[in-house]
């Protein structure tokens, strides 16, 4: 198998960013090639987020034919928040928290959705599943998703598995998580403008 | 939470119909109610399968909608394989092994899809996911369907997965799974015309 891409949504947010670096290391583990990119630059609450557990950001891609014939996407489905040329490629995974619509394959797929409140949640049962340890770099990165889709664990959409993974992630990374969360979702600027589902 | 259904594709072949037993058995045990239907009458293989494990098979639905509010679908997802009035109802949960088309939700759900050769294989691991036991005769019933979509093992849709489930669901079932699958894909009048992804 060549190299796939795996990214986020468009305009990522934490989430979109780092459920990338997760589900890249989690099929790495299991053998194969994905190269988590981004589809535009990370927001202030995430680049707060790598800063904190010294981690590079993905580079931002405009485009994927160019480089592969196959990705994975994380954090959403729908074509028109995903890569612009969606269309030319083909999609072998998907693992996400959000409705499904205008997304279609040709071919059988991974598919990966629950009603969660983040996408890094899903990842973190992923890992169980396959019986794989979480690096401590990823398991904060992942506890920093969780706690901003779920505003802390405080959001509608906020899941007993969402809360499970954080307190997980947070002894992996070892975090004090309401400490560390409330210290990361200041950091966002656009804390007040975030949508629960996100 | 009331209660929902959850059926597999028209023309049902036996995995349509075993998976839904299957996954209502799955979700059971979790504590939800699930009653699985058909949304045609059973093929002669599949009758053998139901006669040979003393199960019963579900009753046939032409619609849901007048009965319940929310369903679950198996084995296929796309719009025109489904029940007649799909539209009017809330699809919660789908467990397929088919390509993703003519499919969306305005909520967001519970769908696993796997490119492997039969949706029994994929209940088989969520089985191993949630720490459940997989009952005797559900597990002849989901041996069955495996061994048809894959026929025997040897479609070009058949993974490391369908032959991991096929060994331990012979195992749990007390069946020789070679011998049984001869003579279960002899009693199918439809074998010739099969087609590998079913
Ligand atoms: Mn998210
Ligand atoms: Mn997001
Ligand atoms: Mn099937
Ligand atoms: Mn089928």
């Amino acid at each position: 198998m060549s190299k796939e891409l795996v990214f986020g949504h468009q305009s990522p947010d934490t989430d979109a960013i780092v459920a990338a670096i997760a589900f890249a290391d989690f099929e790495k583990q299991l053998g194969k090639e994905f190269e988590p990119v981004a589809l535009g630059e990370p927001n202030d609450e995430t680049k707060f987020v790598f800063d904190h557990f010294g981690a590079s950001v993905p580079r931002v891609i405009k485009t994927a034919a160019n480089e592969v014939e196959a990705v994975a996407l994380v954090d959403h489905n729908e074509a028109q928040q995903s890569v612009s040329d969606i269309a030319d490629v083909k999609v072998t995974h998907v693992v996400d928290h959000h409705r499904i619509a205008n997304f279609q394959t040709s071919n059988p797929l991974f598919y990966r959705a629950e009603p969660v409140g983040c996408t890094s949640t899903i990842i973190t049962k992923l890992y169980h599943e396959y019986e794989l340890e979480i690096p401590k770099q990823i398991a904060g990165l992942m506890l920093s998703a969780i706690i901003s889709d779920t505003l802390l664990l405080k959001s509608p959409t906020t899941t007993a598995d969402d809360e499970a993974a954080v307190k997980e992630l947070a002894t992996i990374a070892g975090e004090d998580y309401a400490a560390y969360g409330k210290e990361m979702l200041r950091a966002g600027t656009n804390v007040d403008s975030k949508t629960a589902a996100a």
